[in-house]
């Protein structure tokens, strides 16, 4: 006969019941495929806390700044597709939490936010360190839970509690779930208590779980009147946004091509999803539409008379403002129930992914003059803007993603912080077959925890490579303190353009007395200083030669940063010069 | 007749419609008695931005990181008691202001977030830096307000939301209020434009507005029968802990003196009000109760009937302990609607201020041998205490509060960490009459946002001092970006004992394997260099005089830094052996 929980674990004290609680908890998220915690110190959450650190199936870091701790779980997540936990004290601490959780909402990002909390009887009493943390993410999270305070008869409930927990952080919708545990003290084990996570009690209490629950595909049907209408386009086009996809960049670029082959139709596709870094078989594939758009002719004689769109729109505003004025069916293919459409086209959505419908299509004679229209511009194109880069001596911004998408190591992984640095990955990232991994802020776009989450993308991942602006860089500086508990390698290409390059684009640039003091901001840090406090290796970066063999240096572990200082003005004039 | 506003503006432009919208905001907080606008770096909020910096009367700052403008906006509005604004861009901008909200909430700070934010057929499609801004902080803020898009019929409308969003960030419990502002492209006025915010089209516009919103007092009536049973007992102790009083802190340290002679009673304070630093009237002050109260049979004998405590609990775990054990009537006198009492006593609530209850009170004799009982235990301790603490050679964290009290500049303002620096300064701050003024955010207790607060308290204040420890720096070196906006002195007394102080009075301290890893989280940064990077003058201090003689040195302006380099386990140790 199997023992109950409560039979097993009746003779705990209250400080090892809260011991016992952290440590089931952790023993679950373990078993359930949860790798990573990143704990904050602080003394409310010490049971989970310490569990963490004690669980040999978890690593468990811990970065001050609850702030940067959430933005280096979010990339861990991004890069491996699985919850990451995070574990902090009662009070703010939580507040702190708050930037990352949008974004990992809104790019479907599961995290697990494990906030530690007083007992009811010292809330709103001003006892101090105590805020409402009830919902305290509000729609941010997929699912809230207040846990009960622990008890040796509810072992099984926080098992199951967690078990869900972990599914709703995968599915429907990945995102974060957020659960609240109240601990009363004393909060450590009792001195010489043995760590209850590694005794046979606890492999009783945790016997329920059997395998990892992972993210579960629907099953995907699509609507086959919708898509006899998608096939019955000859002229097409298919055009991918941001995608990050679960199923791995192969297998997600090899469904695109086929796609592209059953229907006949281009590909264009924008840097942050697999397809211009798995080039090899998609000779339908066009990247340079922000260029060739602009010339009036070739928009013309291109318009298509229907699109395909995977995932989210490309940033750039000439390819939405061309789609916005197509007479041209639209379908919306998206593996989330969000709408992904700000043209507000009449389109079809299509619910489901890439691999699915090229699955489901059937086969059809590609169009071959269509494609090769496309390829045409396309490669002269690729031509004009290669031969201009190529011959820019100086050092220029956007050179550096174009030399970036040639010299960054095989395999590596590429974080795009937003404004300009994903805006330059789009206008140059050549297609190739380096199999590089794309990463980039783009739920919510902030510039704010840029440094923390391709922190986390490295984290035991690939050799990674952040690309980004000062302000971008500057704005998470705090992101360093995490230095000491990456694992893995990360090159810090930093473009100091003394402020905000993007703003030189909007029409406020004109008005001289607010532009630079509260649009451009220029910070007054020295980087190279700001390195040395942190330990961190530094070279500034003064020729295009001596930037491709510091690329090709990849550091075997820890961060190094590059600097390359430009002139923000002249980069403007020349990025003009160059797009046309 | 009076021109309504629809007909002074009716030729506008959009774009000159959401500059007029901006502008007639900023003139109307202006009026309302609004002094700085904290902007952070974006495009949607351009109208806002713009305006700000437009209007003479305002002073527009720019701080990069929105977080740390959120907490330099909560120390400039604690120290003024009025509303500071912040304005942000949309998406996770906002997200990073989460941390001080909650601190304001809690601590009643009266702070006004203006959010920019796309228009409704930009939410929802995954249009770009675009999340759900409604009510996005939840319960943490007095009032949300979603604004119309600028309409020239609707200047009347945003007038009055404007009055009435001030008077509630100030009544009738002081706090965040959060409206959000949608525009539409264009952002920035027409070129050649002329900026509307000083013609006599908003002057029109602006009329309404007679005089500045303040707050006002509820009429403050106190339940006789209570006050009755209040003043029936002879031997009462008077508690006082967090104060931030409006009423300015002379005012309030009379108030106190006052009760305290018409009840006789002593009274008890903390470091976090005015009381220690206008201690010239009041001789019945206790500030040693943590050190005197350890004595079980000095605690017997001071054992009172009645307890009047004003504002919050003070922090020390002693006092708490044994005012939770006494068999006495409690009185909390608040001026919030707060709960104040995280003990649970049998309580009876008394609603209104110091001043109000002291006027009230009829006049009653003091029992001078209660008070004179107290008095003699206290300067025998505080002998005791400043003995040891004299001839105490070496560094040591508390003697730095010790040395503050009596050495820094009269009149200064001191903002106190959380964590272990507040403790000191309950500990060992000596009463005195250098009228300095006290802040600390604790509110929410939290160690985020420490600096960026101290700069708002320094920010055209008064000559102010930081006193913190290292990790509670390092969590906001980030503030460091706002030095360059920053108009005043402040000095950093960083108490550098490499990691957290405060975990080592916990019991987790004994668990080896975890704590120092992922409690005391050591954080391996040179901060001289720190300092160096953002142009800070650093000094290390290696003794007692130089301290003194550094202290007696504000800087007239800008940020300097002096680092003490102490021992955490050393030091533990001598704390121990000084309270007993």
């Amino acid at each position: 006969m199997k023992q109950s929980s409560a039979e097993v674990f009746d003779d705990l004290s209250r400080s090892n019941v809260n011991s016992a609680w952290g440590a089931l908890s952790m023993e679950v998220l373990a078993r359930l495929g949860v790798q990573t915690v990143l704990t904050s110190p602080g003394s409310r959450s010490t049971p989970l806390t310490v569990a963490a650190v004690r669980n040999p199936k978890l690593e468990a870091l811990t970065i001050l700044d609850e702030r940067s701790a959430g933005f280096f779980a979010l990339g861990l997540a991004k890069r491996t597709h699985r919850p990451v936990a995070l574990v902090c004290t009662s009070g703010s601490a939580l507040a702190n939490y708050m930037p990352a959780v949008v974004e990992a909402s809104m790019s479907g990002t599961p995290l697990l936010l494990l906030t530690a909390d007083r007992p009811p009887e010292l809330q709103d009493c001003h006892s101090g360190q105590t805020i409402d943390q009830l919902k305290f993410y509000g729609d941010y999270v997929r699912r809230f839970h207040q846990l009960a305070l622990p008890e040796t008869e509810l072992f099984g409930y926080l098992r199951q509690t967690l078990v869900h927990a972990v599914a709703q952080s995968l599915q429907p919708v990945p995102g974060p779930v957020h659960l609240n545990f109240s601990f009363r003290d004393p909060l450590a084990p009792d001195a010489g208590a043995k760590p209850v996570c590694s005794g046979g009690d606890l492999e009783a209490a945790a016997t329920l779980i059997t395998r990892p629950t992972e993210a579960v595909a629907a099953s995907q049907g699509f609507d086959t009147v919708a898509v006899e209408r998608l096939m019955s386009h000859s002229k097409g086009i298919i055009v991918v946004g941001t995608e990050n996809p679960p199923c791995g960049d192969d297998v997600f670029a090899d469904a695109v091509v086929m796609l592209s082959h059953k229907l006949g139709w281009p590909v264009l596709a924008d840097v942050l999803n697999p397809l211009r870094n798995h080039a090899g078989e998609n000779e339908a594939l066009v990247s340079s539409y922000d260029a060739l758009l602009r010339d009036t002719s070739t928009a013309q004689a291109l318009e298509p008379t229907a699109i395909l769109q995977i995932g989210n729109l490309p940033t750039s505003k000439v390819l939405r403002q061309w789609l916005g004025d197509l007479d041209a069916s639209s379908f919306l293919l998206t593996r989330l129930s969000d709408n992904t459409d700000p043209l507000h086209r009449v389109a079809t959505p299509l619910y489901g992914d890439a691999h699915a419908l090229a699955e489901f299509l059937p086969h059809q004679k590609a169009e071959s003059a269509w494609i090769e229209q496309w390829q045409s511009v396309e490669s002269k194109t690729h031509k004009r803007l290669d031969e201009a880069l190529d011959a820019m001596d100086e050092l220029f911004e956007g050179k550096v993603a174009w030399l970036l998408s040639q010299y960054a190591p095989i395999d590596a992984s590429v974080f795009l912080a937003n404004s300009m640095s994903v805006r330059y990955g789009e206008y140059f990232w050549r297609p190739g077959n380096r199999a590089i991994s794309i990463y980039c802020n783009r739920g919510a776009n902030g510039i704010d925890g840029t440094l923390s989450t391709a922190m986390g993308v490295a984290h035991r991942g690939k050799p990674t490579i952040l690309l980004t602006g000062d302000l971008a860089f500057l704005h998470d500086s705090n992101g360093l303190l995490a230095k000491k508990e990456m694992q893995g390698s990360l090159t810090v290409l930093l473009i100091n353009n003394s402020g905000s390059g993007i703003f030189e684009y909007l029409p406020v640039s004109d008005q001289k007395e607010v532009f630079e003091s509260h649009f451009a901001t220029p910070q007054a840090v020295d980087v190279e200083q700001l390195c040395a406090a942190h330990s961190i290796s530094y070279r500034q970066i003064e020729s295009w030669d001596q930037f491709k063999a510091e690329l090709s240096l990849s550091p075997e572990s820890g961060v190094r940063l590059l600097e390359l200082r430009t002139d923000r003005k002249a980069d403007v004039a020349k990025l003009r010069g160059i797009l046309g």
